[in-house]
């Protein structure tokens, strides 16, 4: 089984927000790797993940990076494949690494996601794996079933609070 | 006894911000009802919700929402009742959620309130009930005028503040 | 015929946005009157305008203002008529004046609308009056009804626009 | 023909933005539609859009929209397809756009791209198609292929820029 | 002993801040007064405070709010005396007090300082009292020349730190 | 006659804004005079006005600056002299040289006027400088009289705005 | 004549800002050369120019760059010498371009100058040069002498505006 | 052995964030020294240190300053010497800081790194010195080849995370 999404972080410490992407992926049964790369501290690895991602099989790249966050935007602009990129709160609320991420120049994209958001960094990489993979497909349309489940829950919580005048 | 308010959250983790508004509907004994809605995660019950909220009597919704806040806007597409819109504070100190509620396009207008000020929403549901509510009215102007009692509280505390040249 | 809303704006250079507010109230042929009013320089109108404005019949109060915009909220603690908050942009894009309107203290609601959208304020004063007026409910949902027209123009004319690859 | 991609808007003076995107996919011999939709307008042609693109042969939508951007996060409620949301700025130099679009609840995606840059929704859209798409993928190879000329070019200008300690 | 200085909060909240103004007032043995008013609570106090504190002997006003900060506003309105407004940080980090506060139109103006900065709040009432007041000017002089002392202990301790490569 | 207010600016680009404070201090009959000074490119001159501005006579000092707003701070701690602070739009709408001249240490006050507000600057020098001086404050009550004025205008303009619904 | 100073930029739309850097290097008789880089658009040219260029006896570059402004950062990743950041408003007045370069990981540094200043980029480069070159030193102390004469010029237009109270 | 980088803070209470520069000074063999001083507290003592510190054989400078930060900019105005700014985040997230020290005026430049990045203000000082010390840029050189080392060890973590389908 080969990867077909890479994950790629800038350093450990933003594992935990990577790791709903990995979970979501792991639901999705989609094969995928993680690895630490920096724009700034390992550009000669930068380079070669970049360049040789697609004939390794990868299909998606998610890219996550703080502050002045240079690492999806340069990995975009070596690989034809479509890069997600996930701004990490690092400082200032994360609003450096979001406009680092997103305000790319014409012809260099990256498919930017909310801040701290690793779920939906993995969302968007199924939805687009899914548009060649049925089974895929299949198995992200029954999550989406289920996101209402939440509302629901919480629905019958709210039926538990109880004020004089609240009308059930 | 019909609620005339709906209280649309997201999340059940929004719960203490919008108790303040339940606590306040209740302390002027307007009847009330609380759901959870999510114009993402459940838009067809959203839809349900809004086109149908004018014929079950209710009157006033308040819709609160954080992050990307789209819930109150999409409410108030489908409803003619006034949609008073709570930004909630989940990131970036309440900035995203408060801009994503009071900057409608021109036509479909949401009443937003302060960032997390669950309270002023109460009080404005209130207020727009109370030109068609004399006794409601009367309820209000008296909770306005305890409103200085906070502050006269206050001075009491004030004067117990010693300094050499601090004058009573 | 006496007016039920009460617009107040600081000087008439604020008049192309209200103008808007103006024109809409009169399509919904909903008496208004139009006054210039400052929370700075003539505090003692204001005084008097927000305590009279519910003997003289007005239900609903739309109040601009821009930079540090206190006129929305000073009205509002001297009046149990809901005030709407209209944001002009003078200064820093409009977001003083926004942050300064909606910011308001819990027990003192100001129902902000979007920086300089006069429309809106208007559309919300409607929303507010239409609870208690079965024929003005009427012309608002007929006006609901044409907010879906410019949609229309709008898709007419993007099928003027010829490319090799679109597709009608 | 059918078409894979699906342009939204909400109103033709985002035309002038949009047009970067249909050119690119023009040229990359994308077959693509445009329509005007609107969260707030038109919520119900929204709804219809959204939930029928998939079975009419969409692949990606681009989904364009200003102030209280709803309308791509509302798109992406009610479809599987990828959804390319584009800030555009009408307001605040595009930064509550740009909030309201890509500060999605975990669940929802959108591929967000930077304000105003129709250019990079259309290429993130390529990018995503090209991976089931082997022409496509090698005309936007020989595309990126380009992308240095301009710099090349701008190194020519830079040539007959004459300064004294200037060093050719 | 007739107050010269009157210090006015919102809340008894504020008190940790103001305690910083009180103390350095305290300090230069300038007689002042604390009171709690709200420009939205109790607008009538605040009239009447801002009408009579130049006849009651006040000369310079401390006036601290936080969110939509309307008070130091709406005093400097009603009396000739200056007003130093202070922004209290309730949300936002205090940006929105202190737009709220600076921004004023033209024609009354609010002497701001810092946001929390109380202790500067009574520095420039000083500084304003000194002008009239020689034995004042002459404390105030005592205390600017102690300001040097922190600087000179901190570099004490400076002297104390040691690496390799450090030079004393 | 000797000047008691100094208005003090980096370069004549910021004449038309000072010209607004020179006008105000001329109107009230204020001896003024008016220097250019740089923090960063006339240091020596700066400490030189600052360290004898008070034995010349001068009572207030009005300083502008733009960007990385150093000089109302520097000569704030160089003098026992009340200097007010004005922030000049040269770049980010103001913001950087707003921060830059309120956000002070605690010990060195200075007294914030809005950003681009010459007129203000003035007002606050004339309230100070009133405090000891009856005439000054006498002519300053006279001015807030005809505040007023352009209200009482302004409204006088609206009466002539027809519309149907309008009531006068 | 080799050049010891490196100035890079993205685009020739850049070239008005960094003619202001390209002046002030031929007054100070610095052998320099100006190319167009993109770090998105021609990594590999970026990755060429960085790791040659302390060899090719360069000394200090010049990055300017816009945006999401990766190009600073990526060359500064790639070489030991000392680079020198220039934010470019091309989008949200040059804050995205800012915190982009600026905010860069331990480790790798960019000292950054003002946005748009391209002649402070070019000020720092002859600082740092001056450190090892006398003569530049020699002529950089020169330069600094003349940047009072604009004070003086200011004050003596100054000298020419008359009010009834200014005082000269 | 006389210190070639002179740190200058505004209080201990920045020392941890300093410490960083002077650990890595350390490692790198670089004399240096490090003191107190304030623009605002000490203006007398700055004016002192920054006219002397190239004739006592200082090189560059490291200042750091929070708030309204006007130390960088103040020393850089009274020496030739390099001044590398590092803001530090006391209020507002640092952002005063940052705007405060960056956005200086043309003619005057500091070269600014990341809020409270002190190990960068010791990186840049570190490349600057080693354009004219061969053994420090050896040194220099080894370090930079450490930088990787971090993210291999964050891929041997990474190695130990298990997922399904993960793929090592």
């Amino acid at each position: 089984m080969k990867p077909v999404v890479s994950i790629i972080m800038g350093s450990t410490s933003d594992l935990p927000i990577l790791e709903k992407a990995a979970k979501f992926l792991d639901q999705m049964e989609v094969p995928f790797e993680m690895n630490a790369l920096s724009a700034h501290r390992t550009p000669g690895e930068v380079e070669e993940f970049a360049r040789n991602a697609e004939s390794r099989g990868i299909k998606v790249i998610i890219a996550a990076a703080g502050m002045a966050a240079a690492l999806p935007g340069v990995i975009a602009a070596m690989t034809p494949l479509p890069v997600i990129g996930l701004p990490i709160n690092s400082t200032l609320d994360g609003i450096d690494a979001l406009l680092s991420i997103v305000q790319m120049p014409p012809g260099i994209s990256v498919a930017t996601v909310g801040i701290n958001n690793g779920m939906n960094a993995a969302v968007m990489a199924v939805q687009i794996l899914a548009l060649g993979d049925e089974a895929l497909a299949k198995r992200f349309a029954e999550y989406r079933a289920t996101l209402s489940e939440k509302i629901v829950k919480a629905n019958d919580e709210l039926k538990n609070v109880k004020y004089n005048f609240k009308v059930d």
